[in-house]
């Protein structure tokens, strides 16, 4: 099949960008591996957007000819773009909002790679280290603002779900966007858009001119779930763990859509860091929902969350079925409890730094066949650790599914083995399945081919 | 039934609103007919906003407590507003693009009672000095921008229309949105809300932060279809007549949607324009869209404009069904040829002067019994006359069923009778007929009660 | 002599001008006495700003092929300039301070010639007609800003002053600004400019990017005393005493630095209007101030107005000599009180209309001969009323000594006569003689040939 | 004496600052030699501003009790400040530039240490290295920036000049601000002055409301040279190399008012500069001028350099005398040349990335009186070396009037030494001769004590 290609040059619009000539250069230099690759594959995934394609090898091998090159101007510099999608476009004019997130690429890579990476004064094996880079890539990117009350609403859930959900998703950010709230997602389709769509929607009516459509997103993830023009604020972060810190730092409430594996992901991490006794006083609005049809996918989570993690990590959220008004008065309900909090603590709006992260939950997991089968999901350990691991777990499954590496891994060796516990792979399993049947796997059609087998071991 | 309401004090925002001591005085004189009462009644029509309510008389019964004044303060002035509908409120605060709307009422009945009724300079009797009086109202209400390329679409459509219409409204509002095309529309729901509602998401895509959401509405119509909270520019006219010029003189390209008797009575306007021989060489982009349900709806259109007005009246415009790009870029290239006509008649962009309208189709129709029944239904005459006295017949039928006027008059005296030759009398009562059929007529579910009576005449 | 002269065509800059095509015809209507003559002086004046010329025949006879004419376009329209003096240019383009004057001219000329000239609700013989005309003008010009707190300083003073003074003037309108204060002045040279300088280096310190630079002028003045392009908010009054009403409705403090005739005028305006009764109350920051070399210049004033007025009129204002930080206070204290008192009686803070003006000081007095020899200056007439014959007779004196119309009636008749009071007539003589000494009538060096004759009357 | 002092806590201001806890605990750390001490003198020195101060020892021995300490609020950082000079204040509040000064203090300070020292990417001890770090420090403080044509002029000269002096770099600043351009200089007073009041005043009348006032300096000179309020872009670069880089990469125009041995060593760097072989094609505008009485002062400095570094180097500058506008037309003239030299090379307008910088003239030159000793001025030597020679000699004696450091080791060493050819130490010594007679060293009034003394020696 031939997939339809434009070819371009475009200027840096709103934020100027300038480069030094040292780091133009590197961008240019090519390999594997190299810089210039990683720049070169977010930003297809970045022109990607529109095309309903969560699956990160076949993005790239449908656009191989494409490519991104950095010209220097006496204005400034310019992309050279080669072989690009063509629902970028709109009669032949790259769409604003795309244009800005090859800029935010750009930048993103540049500072990671230039800033971060070999500076002593990161102290990346240190849990104030990885905090202070997480920041420094924050603040790179504008994102912390100051002198701003707390209205950042994360919302999690899946790229691939039924029109009622996403709908409902649309009503919720809405109602969000009524009260003067901003959003965070993941980037990508689904959940990850409806709440942006509702919330613009909102903020012109409220004459809100500079409400705020946050997508944090990572190499991996990026292709498979590229950002929606309608985000304004892209952060490209070096991997899966700094962007869910990212999430928990920067955001003020949390709410989770249904959604699969991700979602699962999503949800454990935040567990694994709210259940670490010192976090034991934050205030952290937590809130699943979703419409009518949804009420029996909680009720699995809940479930899974209470076999597994139990009663304590279930008090730390609530269930909402079906009441967008409801769902957004208690997140504004709880962001005040935030706020309060932060005042009482003199710790920044824009930056939660009292929540305390184990480098345990920021070192990054390989999914590899390995590290998979030597998961430890077993129950005599701390709750937080085993949230930690059960995070591992799924972000593997993800990575499985959607992005590059992973599902070339699976192609050369098989189905990932996660091995534990019977008490928590029975309900494991569970959740996988109905995630399966649910099609909550993937977005395309084809039937869903499980990159992972659960094996359960009973506790002698 | 109770209705839920809310009192509260309000300041201008944006657009800073001074009044002048006999200004603020004059409005606070009550009785009927005053100044006042115009001014609280389309007041509470845009607070009404967002209620499904197209009953302008049930709309005033249901808030007769309702009131809106004015008062001085050092800062400037304030609203004193009681018993306003709750829906104009999240968590106790008015929706800012409400509060924008009551200013842009205040305004406007200032405006047209201080400098233009009783001033001699504007000769109301004439083509040119009704002309004139449009130029003032939009000059005053800052909707004539010079500087800026012609891209405003007026989008036309019936405000009770099948969700699927809705939709493909939006598609459209979205693919024009993305050209960086501005709306302008009639306000009220429906075929007038969802082109804007995809224009802001296609806007936000584009970081088209000025976007224009121009609502025009009149002190009868508004109550039936409040403006939607998105517009940004609202503009008040005295009253059918000067709204309908507004259009066509302010507007660069025109959609019209599916709808009822007054998407006939807006499409008859233009034709009635159109077809005046001064205006032959007009570029005027003019296309009848909607989705392929829509196809049959447009086929009976078409017929009726045929069989009364004839071929030189279709050549006017063109039907697209069911191609949201298609329109698009039709209308865009239709606004190229309005372009450079301009330029090359230097006549400006932002108010066609060159369009002829003859003082006849600026007259304000009465549609009382009498001027009804009075009205020239015949072919032998111009037929831009006949298409204004078209326009008449369908505008007192609008009024039969939504205005407030309109209403009590039908209760008192019975339908309206519209005579004429059996020729456009017959293609009206069957295109009359599948209104109703159709549910076009209405929003309210209840059965259509029809307020007209056709009465054919054999021509001797 | 020779004067360089440039053709040009300017667009408007800034705020976006729309002319109706009845205006512009209007505008284009020569001869004698029309609308296009009052255009084109007024426009000469902006563009001659720089050349220090305060002889308006003078400056007509030297630019007489001078003409601007409106020509419409597709963006808007343009003003088509011919003969147009070089110093308006920087490198051949026109200086954008003087571009914006120029359109501030033409939205006044026509503003008041379409929308107040024989519009019945203006009812222009009556004290309140009067004051709700400069209310519209002002607020046409967008001088009246709701939601900002009082900061007007009107700064009075002559045009034709010594280098110290000036500089004195600068250093007070530097500790203005950094109050963050505005200024208000009748434009022109001298201490209407001095004062406007100081402050923009002030607004520069402070980040203040909204500095107002207010000037208010009229056709008959303002060849003389032509606008500085610093000026960012100019009007153009039909006359003399609503210039002045706007003086005292829109400022919040008065500042008086040394000047001549007009100077004079200013202030015994200010006690006319402060004197009446009804006005006992109101709080009036009035500061005469000049560096010490000034300080027997005011003991003169303070003397002619203790000997005309007496002790109540002396008690309304303060003499600070020399000492620019004092004078910054005392009016920042006074404003305060002028907040205070606004609040309490809920008067707009943008538009003083509590304060009382008889309409004897509004009517336009024109100096003829007559006129000048009927002018009642005795003593046995309230204090009020006194002031106001006083103002007129040094209004008489501007007018001989700087406008058009005046120097020809001197050139035709000779010397105004003035007769009064001997009590009166001899403070009289004894101050305009010694402006004479002090070169303060005209700029121009060449010995200054009195424009009138003082009669002394002896009372029975 | 007693200084006045105030004790205050500051909000950052319109660019928005946010730290990381390690950046502010750093800052915390006292202690000779600390980033702490640094950041506090700096910024005693920007809020010395006002007080006619050049000598850095005497300011830091006034103030002892000054601190300065960063605190972490909710809403962002904020400084506590104690023993503040009174001059920064109005009215008890902080003028708002020089707050917006210690913020950039802030931000280079941290910048310079936490992201440039230690980072192993700036390779400080290569040519290429050390202009990566001064572009890297000026797009931090976003002083490059892309999409705008060049128009920065540089303007040096001396802070102790004559009244003359600086109202003539005052008419110079007005002119050049007439025609667009932007204004750079090294800070504090006199000739650093008076161009950015001229061109504010310019900028006001021609609405250019993003007027850029750059200052360049370091933490030797700031204290003797404090920031003037109206400068809105300060950088403070690590020492006076990489200073006196930034002028040459990113000004497009340079003026040289009459000044000290600053001055001259402004001149001797650019010359030092211009001398190498691979810039002789680089188009590089550089005007020396002054009022009439400067005449003799630009012959003496031309004299010096046609006898040091010849007629090749007097090719590189023109000098006017006394005509403002010429030089601001030559100047845009110039920027012209640099306008379309950029362009052919690609080379971005906001850095001049082309011009060779030996890493000889960018390593940071102690002025030990041993180094002073040691200097080559021998004629035996390329006249670019020559030329970086003699600059280091100047620096040298400004270190010793002006620096707090300098100071001290004359105090405790006596006078530096000066060795060199008797055919360069003579012109050298009349130079310098005249600038004393001229009391051009020191801004005090007491007899200047020179800091150096001239060894000729003859060549054999």
């Amino acid at each position: 099949m031939e997939y339809e290609v434009v070819d371009t040059q475009v200027s840096p619009t709103g934020r100027l960008e300038v480069l030094s000539r040292t780091e133009a250069a590197k961008l240019l230099d090519e390999g594997h591996g190299s810089l210039h690759e990683l720049y070169r594959n977010c930003s297809l995934a970045v022109l990607n957007c529109g095309n309903e394609l969560d699956d990160a090898k076949e993005l790239l091998e449908r656009y191989r000819a494409f490519d991104i090159r950095i010209i220097q101007r006496q204005r400034g510099i310019k992309l050279d773009i080669k072989g690009a999608p063509a629902s970028a476009f709109v009669e032949g004019k790259m769409i604003t909002g795309i244009r800005e997130h090859l800029f935010a690429v750009l930048r993103d890579v540049i500072y990671v790679s230039e800033e971060i990476r070999g500076n002593p004064r990161f102290a990346l094996n240190t849990s104030d280290g990885v905090t202070d880079t997480v920041f420094h890539i924050l603040r790179n990117a504008c994102v912390l603002q100051p002198m701003t009350d707390p209205n950042i609403v994360v919302c999690w859930g899946g790229h691939s779900i039924s029109r009622e959900e996403y709908d409902y998703s649309k009503l919720i950010g809405y109602q969000l966007g009524l009260r003067g709230l901003d959003i965070c997602t993941g980037c990508g389709p689904g959940a990850m858009k409806g709440p942006m769509k509702g919330a613009a929607i909102a903020h012109a009516k409220q004459r809100i001119r500079n409400g705020r459509y946050i997508g944090f997103t990572e190499p991996g993830i990026i292709a498979a779930e590229s950002p929606n023009p309608i985000v304004n604020e892209l952060v490209i972060f070096p991997d899966v763990e700094k962007r869910l810190e990212a999430f928990v730092r920067a955001g003020h409430g949390f709410i989770v859509f249904p959604g699969g594996v991700g979602t699962a992901e999503e949800i454990l991490y935040v567990l694994g860091v709210l259940l670490h006794p010192s976090n034991a006083e934050q205030p952290f609005p937590l809130i699943f929902t979703g419409p009518k049809s949804a009420e029996d996918y909680f009720r699995q989570i809940d479930q899974f969350i209470g076999a597994t993690l139990g009663a304590e990590a279930q008090r730390r959220y609530q269930i909402i079925i079906d009441d967008p008004v409801q769902v957004a008065r208690e997140v504004q309900a709880g962001i005040k409890l935030v706020r309060n909090f932060r005042k009482q603590q003199r710790d920044a709006y824009y930056f939660n730094s009292l929540l305390r992260i184990e480098h345990d939950l920021q070192r990054p997991f390989h999914p590899s066949h390995e590290n998979m089968r030597k998961l430890k999901l077993q129950k005599n350990q701390p709750k937080h650790t085993l949230a930690a691991n059960l995070r591992r777990a799924f972000s593997g499954v993800v990575a499985g599914n959607v992005k590059d590496e992973g599902i070339r891994e699976i192609e050369k060796h098989g189905s990932f083995e996660i091995h534990g516990d019977s008490t928590i792979m029975g309900p494991m399993d569970a959740l996988m399945s109905s995630f399966v049947a649910q099609k909550r796997m993937k977005i395309s059609s084809k039937k869903y081919n499980p990159c992972y087998r659960i094996v359960a071991e009973t506790v002698a």
